[in-house]
């Protein structure tokens, strides 16, 4: 097979290891990087620079924080300290947020329970959890994990381990995405629905 | 809205004006450099390096090459000299060489015209098509552009500019494509594939 000079290879070949790229998107990708020139790969050395330099994790909540600043969540009062989120990734906390529905802390977990990966509690911010919980001034844990096989198994885990604490376990409720029409959820998400149905009669 | 610390949404807001990247792959993409730490973000930046350093483009046929090297198509005496391929963009080229069904030389344009974008024959690589027909041993010019009202123009173009000149100008064959049943084709494509059709009969 014939290709390209051997530096566009190696960019199409790095490129097609981040996520979402597959070889025709790194192609085309590689090639409008050739025709924009310098410009562009200086504003991503800026860029990724930038990401190194100052952004880092909040010890308490695992959400991304600017170095030279306080925890946009621990460290305002104005928030409710009594609720605690846990979530598996730092943009879960993203969401949450930006549904406006939830003004407590957060505690991302780092992932969820995944005995094929080799993922166990140790592997997750679990005992931590359990140290807040006993330390802080929590009533409520709102395990917010995604469904799913793992998600359960994690969000059930959760709930076992905290059985000893004095705090309220709750997770989201299951059912019917907004604007979904029934031809666009799967079974068992219109089994949750069903199941969890809410009475509406005056 | 909550968002990330500013070092990741610059991030992000860059990414997003790449080619094939929404926010939210672009928001995937910062979190996982993110947490790759620097190794990509150096591994990137010694792959853009090789792209501006060692990639330019032949002077004749216009696809790429490894500055250090001749050009793989122009300085292949092995190749027909006769048969002169004109393609839209470099990578069209690769994909006409794997084909394997071609082993002339290659014209990339630039483009096709389109007065709207205010892209005329100035734009592209016309008056150098002509030059290299008068001045080269072509034979026959393959006009391989895409179809749609601007490459079939531009076609037409090239049948004309090259009217004067004693070669023959062909292009593509329209029809089905391998594998393709009737109902993943559009209507133009059959009737094409209807117009063209070759006797089979023994």
């Amino acid at each position: 097979m014939m290709n390209y000079p051997a530096p566009i290879q190696e960019m199409i070949s790095l490129l097609k290891t981040f996520p979402g790229l597959g070889p025709r998107s790194a192609e085309r990708m590689t090639l409008w990087f050739l025709g924009r020139g310098e410009t562009r790969s200086h504003q991503l050395e800026v860029a990724l620079q930038g990401l190194w330099e100052r952004v880092g994790k909040c010890d308490r909540c695992g959400f991304y924080l600017d170095k030279e600043q306080p925890c946009h969540f621990c460290d305002d009062a104005a928030r409710n300290h009594e609720l605690l989120c846990v979530v598996e990734q730092p943009s879960d906390v993203l969401r949450i947020e930006n549904s406006r529905a939830y003004r407590g802390l957060y505690h991302v977990l780092g992932g969820v329970l995944s005995p094929l990966d080799n993922i166990g509690p140790e592997e997750l911010r679990m005992d931590f959890l359990v140290e807040r919980v006993k330390n802080e001034r929590v009533q409520e844990v709102i395990v917010a994990l995604a469904g799913g096989v793992e998600g359960e198994s994690t969000s059930h885990f959760l709930a076992d381990l905290l059985s000893q604490e004095k705090v309220v376990v709750s997770r989201l409720a299951q059912g019917m995405p907004a604007g979904g029409g029934l031809e666009h959820v799967d079974e068992i998400t219109l089994h949750h629905a069903l199941q969890g149905r809410r009475n509406i009669s005056n």
